[in-house]
């Protein structure tokens, strides 16, 4: 199939809105399925509002294919270098969601304390961009930046960005959303819970024994009730994993 | 009468969802009120998203009667262990409620702060699945491990399940419901005032008194509220209870 | 006029539930405009449910006037022994709300930080139902338990339940829900702030100067302000007080 | 062109009530297009309620121009004493910002954690009428106070009111709205960083870097995006400013 799913894309970008991971700011994108030097992503223009006519295809050195007067985001190197160092990555989703911010800008670290979350993984790295580039406005404008950002994330799903935001990288894009949702709601828990003491967060076992065990199910069961909090049209798909059966 | 109340069952996962108790996971259950060896559950889906027809019966392992195609929640096994262990529950509640979960991870303990919450007792029990069952995905889906929840939970309304949620047992539908709430509004409030100053919480005989007292009605007011924010029917019942004249 | 403002009741209520500052529980009142040996308040239920039918009449001591079957709030009281105190009282609030209950729990004093919630004065008592009754279900449901109350609430517009809510009493309807409202907000102010240190609260001299100075315009902009959210009709009326002009 | 843009100030009026900037209370003004030496406000009414034919003209001094009948705000001398210090200034806020109040009753000052946020600029004064002007009911109804925190907010874009709220100056409508917004989101950042550890803040480089690249493009995609959250039409704006390409 040559065709992406658009529709699939706006519906991802208004479930981030929805569930308050991005405002005006932040986007999400996927790898373009048949040809995976490319990248799909909307034109500049706030999650909430996007139409299937606003997503535009980039090269993955951020280059517009094709924008047809359109004005892209100026930030797309965040999802070209992703999708250069990652060849498994399919989806990538950049916010400044309000719970996670807090992470980023001081020395305690994100760490997952609830089954939902461990797709953060054990270890959360916290990029700033003024290690490598000194003052600037903080955004991703160019490839060295955005590869920048792209090695501090490695192997990993999830980097925050210091004063900024953060990135999650993930294999499909029900998995990405479902990854950027579960990571502001960890960072609400632990915020939370670091009102009341210390806090026992998953073992490394734990962590290893979720991402193991986790099916496609998983994914599909909270996207059908996003797409009906967010008022889009819920299209199923096959199980695939371990715990599909 | 043979035929359950489905209807109610779908209106208390609604409201469950209105409330914030459970997002895309979670789950309600009832047991069967003419067959008290059977309990009453979704198909694995979202509350916010379940109809009457997602409605499955189940015997008291967990094994579905007549699925037709549907497939379980992975954790229906929750449910069936608490039935089978207190003939006196007739519904249970499990969910990840985000105020309840900062209590499961911290060694501060959840204590009733007001009277409507005072169902949960005077101790809440936090039930680790580590430590007896190891490192896991935390996830209860078998009947050992149930077994052992239910141990823990033993003749309390509530445990909280280390980094993962809880588990609200009651006599009725709607207590189980109303329980819920208000387990999750005094979390809220015990998360608050923890920022003020030492806590002076219910005493064991005020939270005797307040269950000694309580009638059906309480659940009744509580029920219709919800009914209406979540846009479904409200079918009034009888008053029972001291309280009821 | 005999026909008191059974509509303007209705709206005070469902007002008050879309502010977030009641529940399923929770009740507001007038004095009766032209009997002032009665108040008038909904029949037991949710504030957001209640209809004009559901408008009661009560003599000073809780008895109802002419009940018609309907089941009065069993906290009638509360509202009864502050009319009976306070001849110029003509409403009274009772509520759980969840940003003020905090405060009634733990011996930080709620006070004014913010002009607009001078009203609270500047000083709110925290009235303890243990201290002359003992071991209760802390509800307020005879006479000598809601006059230990009133007594506690003395002259002031607002007192403190421990474990419970709090009461808050005006001279008008309107006055009475902006100041239940704004009680509400100044709880959460002083709830923040407390996590950024010392706070400079409201002076004495401050807090009389906007008692002083406010007019019933105040409480119109406010009133037709919540009419909208709540989807009521807004009835205005004639401006009073200094400020007026 | 002489007629002033109604509709975009109706628009900002309901946009700050959408993002819970203002409720009841607070308000914003442009200067007169083609009249410097005038500003456009709203009659004294809530900022959520507002239509086109409430909006008056007001000279420097806070004089009304026709008023009509209609009642204006006590407040407008705010906007009056930035208009007159600061001819650059071409829409001003006045607000009681929930999340940013505990900022102006605290030790604690109040700045950019994050690049959305860097219009505060790195220091953002807080003016108490305490100082110069006692115990009054801190409402600003006439020049004398209304200069004196004019004075007090200088030439910066932001100044915090003790036990009040804040002030916001901009260049621009779109911009003034901006920066409310963003001011909010960054005192709701900074509290719950504060409960974390010390905050790493935006460098001043970085807040020179921001102010110097920002384009009006920014605030476009912010306001249609709030347009269409507040269901007011969206009317699309040139693009001005060094990233406009």
């Amino acid at each position: 199939m040559d065709s992406p799913p658009f529709d699939e894309l706006v519906t991802a970008n208004r479930i981030l809105a929805r569930e308050g991971v991005v405002d005006a700011f932040g986007h999400v994108s996927i790898r373009h399925p048949s040809h995976p030097d490319r990248f799909c992503l909307s034109r500049a223009r706030a999650p909430e509002c996007i139409e299937a006519d606003d997503i535009m295809q980039f090269a993955l050195d951020g280059t517009a294919i094709d924008p047809g007067g359109r004005k892209p985001y100026a930030e797309r190197f965040i999802h070209a270098a992703i999708y250069e160092a990652r060849p498994e990555v399919r989806a990538v989703v950049h916010n400044h969601s309000p719970a996670v911010i807090p992470f980023g800008i001081t020395a305690t670290p994100l760490r997952p304390v609830m089954h939902m979350c461990a797709s953060m993984g054990t270890e959360v790295p916290v990029w700033d961009s003024r290690a490598h580039f000194g003052d600037t406005n903080l955004l991703v404008t160019a490839m060295p930046m955005a590869r920048d950002l792209a090695a501090a994330l490695g192997p990993r799903a999830v980097a925050l960005m210091r004063g900024h935001g953060c990135v999650v990288a993930g294999a499909s894009l029900r998995e990405v959303v479902f990854n950027a949702i579960y990571l502001q709601l960890n960072a609400e828990l632990q915020l939370r819970a670091a009102g009341l003491g210390a806090i026992t967060f998953l073992s490394d076992g734990e962590v290893a024994a979720v991402l193991k065990t986790r099916s496609s199910f998983t994914f599909e069961r909270a996207w059908e009730y996003w797409c009906q909090r967010a008022g889009r049209p819920y299209d199923a798909r096959p199980m695939e994993g371990p715990l599909a059966r």
